[in-house]
This record gives C-alpha cells, sequence and structure tokens, in this order.
C-alpha cells in the first residue's frame, strides 16, 4: 500500500500574483504533488487554505501518513483548532514535512516549542545547499550540494531547538549561511523542515529539490498504528502494578476528583 | 547581584486540603523559596494563581532570572496570555524549572511541543532517584541517588521530546521507571524538569531534593543580555549584505506588503 | 536482496562453561542468527573470534549490512586491526548492533568515545524492559516492557554519550535502574546498544528479545552505498572552487609537504 | 581559585617556517596562552610536543582543569599511551577545547568516535563565523559573527557525530559552510571544537577569536571533583542491594574468575 501524503497549500500568492502563477499554474500544491508522485510508493493529494476545514477533515488527517506544508502570507488565517488537529495526528506517528516560509507556521512554531525566526532577504541570489549527513535517507542520491541559482535567502541565527539531526546547510551569495535540512522528532511523528522554495522561483521544478520530498516522504512515514493514548495521563492502580505493592502514605481528601498525573 | 529566582505556586491544594496544608502551611512554593534562599547567590520569592496576572505580570517577569513552577488541579485555570508571556521571556532567556506534576502544564507542554503525558499512581510507594550524568552541575554534592520514601509515581513512557541531557532516572517499587530530570533549551533559554514533589509528602523538606533545586537554579540562570529579537524575522536588504550582492531574479508584485520571511 | 548481518560471538563461555552450553548447544551466536533468519529480509551467518582474523575479514565484511558483537570474557584478545576494520565499516554505512556485555567491547568503545562502564550484579533477578519511544521501529510489536525472569543487573551510570534515541530503560527487582536500548550515528554508519543477554540465562530464547534483534537489524540497515572517502582529509584547491576566487595571503613554505587539513 | 589551563602546541611549524614565526615569535601556544591569562578567572600555562611526556605528564593533567589543543602536522607523532591519558582526564571532568587542524588530532578522534575528515583549502579567503546559538557562554560578548579576512576553508561534510550544541557555523569566499563551534560532552568532560587558526594567518591574534577561547575555558571548566571511578565496572553484591533480593537463576562455573560486567 503506498504511502499516503497531502500536500497543504496555502494557495494565496498562487491567486494574487502573477510571477508565481506563471511558475506555478495550478499551484505550489499540484507541482509539490505532481513530483511526490513520480515514486510508486507515494500517493499524493492536495489540501489547501480555502477548502472547508482547510482541506483537513479529521477523517482526511487520519487517512494521511505524512503533511507537507507550505504557508507564508496567511499563518494567521489558519484555524487553531485545525492547527490542534494536525499537532495531534503528528503526536500519534503522522510524519510532518514543514517547507520554506512554513518556518513561521503555527505548527511547527507549536511543536517545536520556538519562535523559529530567521534573517531574510529576497533578491535571488544564489543558494548552495551542502550536504552535510551525506548517508541520511533524506539525501539519497543527491550529490554534494545542491545550486540553486536565484533563492530567498535565510540567515542564522535560526530559532529552533537543536535537531536531532541536521542533514543540509545552505551558503549563500550575500554572506549568510543557513541549517536548511533538520529532523525532529514529537511523540511518535517524525518532522522534517526543508529550507528553499520560495514562491517566486521554479524551485519545486528542481529535481534535485524534489528528490530530497520524495525521499523526506520514506523518511517521515511511520508504519507503526496511531499512538492513540500518546498525550493520556494513564493510571496505573494498586492491583495492577507489575510488582506486588501496598498502599501506605497520606493522600489527598478527595481523591476522586484528583486530576490525572 | 543574586539570581533572582521566582517561585511559582499553584496554590489550591494548599487551600482546599489538610493533609497538603499540614505539610505545607505556608504553602508548597513558601517551603520551596526558603530552600532556595539558603543559597546566598539565590533571592527567591513566590507568585501564585490567584494574585492579578497570576503574579507574573510584564515587569516582574523581566526581573525574573529563574522561573520555577508547580501547578497540579488548575492548568486550564491559567490564562493563556500569561503563558505566551512567560514562553517568551524564556525564549529571550529566562531559565525555567518545571516540577513535578508541572508536566501538564500549559507552558511545558508550549516549550516542548509535545503532550507530555505519563503513568500515574498515588500508592505512597519508595521512589529512587538514580544520577545518570555524575559530574553534571544539577547534581552536584548528592551521592549516586536519592531515596525518597514516599512518592507518587510516574512511569515511562514520558512523552516529551529526547532531551538535551538525561540528569536522573528513577526507580519505582511498584516497577516503573522515569526520566526524572531532563534538560532543554528553548531560544536563549535553559529548562529543567524535575520529577517529585508530590504534595502529599514532604518531598521538598528533603534536603537531597532542596539542593537539586538549588543547583537547578544556579545552572538556569543565564546571564546574558535578554535575547529580545529572539522571535523576529530580521529583513537584511540588498545594500546591507556582508558581501556585494546585486539585486536580481523575479519578485512577487507587491512587496510592499511582503510577510516576513 | 536481503539484509546481510552477522553475528559475532566471542564463544568463550560456551566452550568452557556447562550452564552456557547447556542454554546454547551451538552457541549464544547460532541462536541469535536462527532468530534473524526468521524475517525473509534478513540472511544472517555467524563469526566467532576462534576464526581466523575472528571471521571479519575485509572481504566479508565489506559484504556485511548490520554487525552484532557479543563478547564477555575476552573484549583484550580481539585484535586491534580488527577493531579498526569494524570501525571504519561503521563509518562507511555498516549498521552496529552492540549486545550485552560488548557494552566493554573495544569496539563500542571506540565509536563512543567513552568508558562505557556501569555497575552490574550476577543474581538472576528480575529485568523489566520499559519500552520509552514507543513508536520506534525498533519497538515494532512490542507491549508496553518485556519482562525477564532472571538477568544480569546493569545499573547506571552508564557512561556512554547522551544518544541521538533512548529506546528502552529497565527496571531491575535489586532497585537499579539503565537505559537498555540507546541509539547512535558514528559516520554512515548507526549503532544500537541493547542491554539484556546474560550468558547463563535463556534471553536469546524469548520471542521479544529475538523481536527487537530483528527489527535493530532493519532499523540499522543503511541501502546507501559504502561512504568510502568518510575519513578522507580532501582538499579543493582555487581552480576547482564553486565560486571565483583568488589565491591571496601568506601560506607555509613547503606547501608540497603540507599535511592534509 | 582561578581555572587552571594548560595550552598545548604542537610547535612545529613555529621552527620551521618563517612565515608562521613571524607571527608568532614564541609560538602559537604562547599566543593563545597570552589571551587566556588577560583573564583574571584563568591561569594558563602551555605544553608542547617537545617536551617530555610532551609536558603532559600524569602530575600535570591531574591539577589541569581545561586543555587546549593544537596540531597538524605532527599528529601521529603525539604518544598513544598521553593520548589515553588525556582521555581519561577528560572522562574524569577535565575540560577540552580542540583548535583547528587538531580535528584529525588522535584526542579528538578518540572522544569522537569518529574520523573528523573534512574538505580543505588553504586560499587565505574570508571566513565569517555566524553565530548559531546566540546567548550561548560561549558567544559572550560576540556580535552576530566574527569576520576573518584570511583563513584556510573548512568544508562540509565534517565526519563529528551530530554535537550536543552547535554554537557556530562559517561561511566561506569559495562557495563552503562549515559546523565551527561545536560542543560535545563524554563521562564528565567537557569538548568545544573550534574551527579558525590556520598557522599561517594572525587569527590568534584576533579580538573576538581570543574572547571565544576564554569563554569557552570558562564554559569548559567543570567544578566538580574529578570522576575517578568513570571507568570502573562495580560490581553491587546480593547484601548491598538497595532492595532486599535474594539471589537466584544458574551462574557461571567459574564466578571467580568472572569479568567486570
Amino acid at each position: 500500500m503506498p504511502i499516503k501524503a497531502v500536500v497543504w497549500g496555502e494557495n494565496v500568492h498562487e491567486q494574487t500574483d502573477e510571477v508565481v502563477r506563471e511558475i506555478y499554474p495550478d499551484g505550489m500544491h499540484a507541482t509539490i504533488a505532481a513530483a511526490l508522485n513520480q515514486d510508486k510508493a507515494i500517493e499524493a493529494t492536495t489540501a489547501t487554505l480555502q477548502e472547508p476545514e482547510h482541506g483537513l477533515t479529521e477523517k482526511r488527517l487520519a487517512a494521511t501518513d505524512v503533511l507537507l506544508w507550505w504557508g507564508h502570507a496567511a499563518h494567521d488565517a489558519v484555524d487553531d483548532a485545525i492547527v490542534e488537529r494536525v499537532q495531534r495526528r503528528v503526536w500519534e506517528g503522522m510524519g510532518l514535512i514543514v517547507l520554506h516560509s512554513g518556518h513561521f507556521s503555527k505548527i511547527l512554531r507549536r511543536l517545536t516549542g520556538t519562535p523559529c525566526a530567521l534573517k531574510w532577504r529576497e533578491a535571488g541570489e544564489r543558494e548552495r545547499i551542502w550536504v552535510v549527513n551525506r548517508n541520511h535517507p533524506i539525501a539519497e542520491g543527491l550529490g554534494e550540494c545542491i545550486e540553486l541559482e536565484h533563492e530567498e535567502m535565510y540567515g542564522e541565527p535560526f530559532t529552533v531547538p537543536e535537531p536531532m539531526e541536521t542533514v543540509f546547510i545552505s551558503w549563500f551569495e550575500g554572506g549568510e549561511v543557513f541549517r536548511s535540512g533538520l529532523t525532529y522528532q514529537r511523540g511518535a511523528g517524525r518532522i522534517f523542515y526543508f529550507r528553499p522554495g520560495h514562491e517566486t522561483y521554479p524551485t519545486y521544478h528542481n529535481a534535485d529539490v524534489q528528490k530530497v520530498l520524495r525521499n523526506a516522504v520514506r523518511w517521515a512515514y511511520n508504519p507503526a498504528k496511531p499512538w492513540t493514548t500518546v498525550a493520556d495521563g494513564i493510571n496505573v492502580p494498586v492491583g495492577k502494578t507489575k510488582e506486588p505493592l501496598v498502599e501506605k502514605g497520606p493522600k489527598l481528601n478527595s481523591h476522586a476528583k484528583k486530576p490525572a498525573g
């Protein structure tokens, strides 16, 4: 059975800006989904901000193995309830790949617990993405670096937690550097942040970038059954302990109403 | 100048439960603050849920180096705006020490991005907290373990991110284990989670527990100036680049309204 | 093509001790290899200390995807040249699974850079291995814990580096705890340390333990081509730079003899 | 009492190369030690390859809090017994700061368990060291980056383990990037690798570089008593257990000769 991927696109610039529409006539999400579908092991569909529940209903998310997220102009327009729903599914084991300006998305900030801020410049400069963790599954099939002739600059400090793995680091023509490929785990879910992908450049048409996206979907996929109790405080009373145990010591008067944990 | 520590106490059980009041007649927060003040390098005061703004005004937090957090029955009663304020200060460099049932506090869940769930049992059983990272500053002056005759059990899996450092791991009489001392960094702020401290036992009167709290305050203290721009997307335009750079490539039509990053 | 696993056994206790021989008549390595071969995706063979080059010739190692290592009484008898050879292959991408008393093996100490010391007791006590990272591939198919009625105790502090992932933590009847499943990466190679497996108990006949071993082989397998230059200092001279560069500044007189890096 | 730092210099280029001698007439180690001694909290002395036992006797190391290491042309000339002695002291709690071409030193390779290889080019190009972890103690007092007009290039992939913290990342004029400030812990010892410092450039005269070195010495200093048993397998026999325990199960015939662990 193929990995079910959903490419979530904010889909704003594509509707309002001719430059973007020319590069991505069907939307960036459509281009990304098409790139994923070149891998027979992946079955990618799309969802956008404008759909009911942003296209991310409980049912849809329950059937999603890996979610990709691109947003920029409308982070605040994403409903908090949907963000919580996505976070919950990541905890349960759904993979999440956050793309480019998605660094400031509600979902990445929530899952990392950090502001995810950075320096930036839109000047069409050259970016060279160096492969740091060479034999990592996400880097499979790449050379020593990916060169993008025109990209937006993101510069350090990138205020995220120290990652589980640093896969890529970028060099920029204007003099900055950036950790461009970072992995995290939250609950049972694997998270990958991938830097490039500014809307006014054809980055998602680049063969190496597309390869990274396919690799990342395979890497983020967790075949285990969803961990549905991941957020539950679970009481293990005396009588159900692994070792024989006699209750002792003082306790709260109103035990019945005791909060979990 | 001493380290300014604020001990935040939910202060509910102390008001409603005789068992707790007997052990902590002035509140758990008062006992903890007194323990900290035994160290001349620390100046500890208290704040509680019931005070205006939970005792954590902008001004108070700006003057706080390290915040300690104990909560249990009333996590939901903590105002989201105050939680965001605390999170912001941690990002800027304020230390945070989360105690016992504070694992389910809004602030720890926000800063870790995880549910922070666990197994639990209130049976007054024996806990043995093993020192895993022996010469870590937080373990200074301890023996190989701390024994607590009566404690609430917390059991793995503890759904938090893999920590920066594992300082303590607990053994429980009923058969469980738990990572009882974990460190994290978020922005410029250091975070320490310390497990023991159930309200119906005299844990915060234990000399070793008090030593850990003092050590942790010293460890979490960041003398650097607050990182006030930690959450800002900072534009570095052409003309202000480190390397000479000529603008090129396409850009959004409506550049003036471009969102940060 | 199946994953090629080699189970390396020290094979000393099996030859000299009746108790061990009764439990593992063909050697522990044979029992482990048979357990791995229950998975059609794995093709496991064995090697022992007593064979020429300990059964780990250059050719054999070059054809090995994942190496499992059990040693105890004869760590010092392992040839340093073979240890270096194994280390080199791990750097290139071969997976390594170190078992039980292999904690003190030359290979684990070399790859972690630490003494890998611990407390121990051979008293046949009960061990309960808790699953901490529940949906990790190595924990696939397990319940919340593995119970072993008789095992040797290993106690913290286990002097290893903070791991990439903490998969298991053990509880012992005598009162200790231990991080029983830890992952690392060195170069392109993934490493897993798995605690249980004392020679006088039938641990490797346990169905859950066997499952962990199979899972770990699949997890440690890196399908990428060996990273043969992983240890090389690679010169990138002017003329071969990614950006145009003019040589400048002073340099060593005797440039020709300049050491790498 | 001040922190006792020893700056170990290979002291080869200074003796054989006029270019180096002009920049560092008393040796690089002397320049570095003088920079450290500007901090009243530090008392720095030097040691060199040419001295008996390379200047690192048991007695000297026992009295050393933090060791700095610069080597390049003569890594192989360092006696393995001295390397083991240094490693042992790091495990016990001595801080270690490895400088520039020390990346290929025996001691860093041993402590990380990796080849520590990289790309390199001696072309006097511009290096810009970006501060990634802004309020880290090692970055105290720095601006957003350090600029060095002439440096040797080191490029990724740098084959070291994922660090505890990434403090600095460098940008190079020729198009490469490098993780220039990385922290590790091994046993009780803290380790910092700091990239710049090629012998033919005046890098150690740079005020910011000197500041980093002083900060790093303070950070790496562990005031705890040396962990002298860090490498010992410690037996905890029945009768000395924390919990009452009855010996059971089979055991090796020749128990008396049982190896540790």
